[in-house]
């Protein structure tokens, strides 16, 4: 039996995640979790699943709680998310809050000994060294659970590192990939929420509309996988059937193909180095699909992607004040603040008016974190 | 150094298979081979590779070779084959030879404990559980070379047997995939010899073309990775990009992509389990090629394929009367002795007629094998 720590119950990857957890109730058992305002869905969770620990966001939610389910143990608040991640009797941590959050009880949960299932792409964005550096020496593994990171994951199994030529990262093009930057100007925040393949969270589908979740999953893949920036591609394929590609210095390329499917990558996070059956998987039929479709990606078009690169190379702070400036434009779209084209003009502003620090520790990053926000919201006003 | 036996050094395989030896001289070297009548160019390769034992189908060629190469060994027929495929100072044993002629040496070869690269797919159809037995037995890796073997070869790295929903082999359709069986009727020699994705040799793209080539592939997956028929599948895949696929049981698909090049399967097989760089190979761009089609396989419309599947579930000594009957079609039709739609009547005939016997031994293949033959002939006159 594996006990796990789940932060982020109530959304899409943690809901699925309990999906998983609930088909294969002899491997896996949820020992500990965080939600934050869905206090009704974690309600059912609890009753369901029959955690021994959850934090909640808030305490007069916790006090609440306590009354109906006195055989829980309750915690709320940032210091509650730490405590799930490092609770003492999970082995396994699935990370699946949204925001750079999701760092600090990351790193907490590597000095505990905790095996890393990352669906939280924002802490390796925004600290990627400091969480490396951490796996490395607590011997603890992060194992990815995006589908581009876990298909490139499962693709280099048996391989070695030295032999890669380039990893391949998909893009499904996001809700707006047949528009020109014109069309652009009045989309709506329920078109931008209309994603054409993947029913995901309101910011990753935002992120994805903007192609800023391919900028983020390039960061990402230079942390997880220990490839220069140079060695990364990002390839436009409209129906997320190829997850994503490693290509090999032979010329040989290795691919992990499926149904849009989140259950399949979070699983094999949860089952690896094995696999498990998911029979309710919806099975690949490319026959039935009849075609699969590639173009070049447009950095002009999609200028977020060619920001992420940038600041993924130059590195220092200004990883941390792309997700952060990100984090807070698309907050500020969601809620009616800012046409969707302003998203990247925020990004844009902060990153420019950045003096980039190099090898940030964790108080500098959470400190740039803040700042880059407040710089953001500064310019909404 | 990896020294290497090679047979079939003139044809298709057998050429690139020198020419990686040639790409990575640090790292293999030409030990033995053995070609047919194809002097001309078996002495351009004596003269380049310098084997140090070289066999040739005819005694009077090997008379004529040993004065010109007084420092070589020189053997010929049968015989020599054998005597190659067993050099005792060859680690490898490259099998590229055509037709169940392979089979013999391929058996002496794993006796003698050499690790087995097979091109020569006829020797695992007539007999592939003597092959992957005595491989069992003397604990010899059997290495595929085909496309399409290389690449589930590819993807099963890392994983476990046990994992396995189903092997998924890619087939372009030939060159007459966009022909009904009407049109067949008076397709010509020089037709069907123009394989619209891979240059082969004659044998290999007519069995394309009657879609045979995909049934002993699949008799070849059968054996080389002990699945059960009912777990291959057929997919039809005109660009011939992905070369094959492994679908996992929790629904998962990992491919093996790239140009049409069989350098790239032919080096993994000698330098399995590592990768050495192909910077000659052209790399994969799949968003100039844009578009990837799949397809249903049509079993009515590519009888050969029915009659290979048939044929492996049956087993016994069927397998054997289908690549044999397979074989003298094939000749008969090179040689215009016959129309194309005769190549699929010749081997049902022979199918029908054969009365199959269980667990057959060497011996009883290859007098099988024989019958087989001259029965085909018969219906010739």
């Amino acid at each position: 039996m594996k006990y796990i720590s789940l932060l982020g119950a109530t959304g899409s990857i943690g809901t699925q995640t309990l999906n998983i957890i609930k088909e294969h109730a002899n491997e896996f058992q949820l020992a500990a979790m965080t939600v934050g305002r869905n206090i009704t869905l974690a309600r059912k969770i609890i009753a369901e699943f029959k955690p021994e620990l959850v934090s909640v966001a808030d305490k007069e939610d916790m006090d609440n709680l306590k009354l109906e389910f006195p055989n829980v143990k309750f915690t709320f608040g940032n210091d509650g998310l730490v405590e799930a991640a490092v609770y003492v009797k999970s082995t396994i941590l699935v990370n699946a809050v949204i925001g750079s959050v999701g760092l600090y009880p990351t790193l907490e949960a590597i000095r505990a000994g905790k095996t890393i299932c990352i669906a939280n792409k924002e802490t390796l964005v925004t600290a990627g060294h400091l969480v490396m550096n951490a796996a490395r020496e607590f011997d603890v593994p992060i194992l990815p659970v995006d589908s581009e990171h876990s298909a490139i994951f499962q693709a280099l199994q048996g391989e070695k590192e030295k032999n890669i030529e380039k990893l391949i990262l998909t893009a499904s093009g996001g809700s707006f990939r047949d528009k020109s930057r014109d069309e652009l100007q009045n989309v709506t925040v329920s078109e931008a929420l209309n994603h054409p393949n993947w029913s995901m969270g309101a910011k990753i589908t935002i992120d994805s509309a903007t192609m800023m979740n391919k900028g983020l999953e390039v960061i990402e893949a230079h942390w997880l996988f220990d490839i220069p920036y140079e060695k990364i591609d990002v390839l436009l394929h409209k129906e997320s059937i190829i997850h994503s590609m490693v290509e090999f210095h032979d010329s040989s390329v290795i691919a992990q193909l499926g149904t849009p499917d989140m259950r399949v990558p979070i699983q094999y996070a949860l089952t690896y180095p094995d696999r498990l059956p998911l029979s309710t998987a919806n099975r690949l039929n490319l026959a039935e699909i009849g075609r699969l479709h590639f173009n070049h990606m447009d950095f002009n078009r999609f200028k977020c992607l060619q920001f992420a690169f940038d600041a993924g190379k130059a590195g220092g702070t200004l990883p941390t004040v792309l997700n952060a400036a990100n984090e807070a434009a698309v907050e500020a779209f969601l809620n009616g603040k800012i046409t969707f084209l302003q998203i990247e003009e925020l990004i844009e502003k902060s990153l420019t008016a950045h003096d980039s620090i190099k090898d940030p520790d964790l108080s500098l990053i959470q400190e740039v974190d803040q700042e880059t926000r407040a710089f953001v919201y500064s310019l909404l006003k």
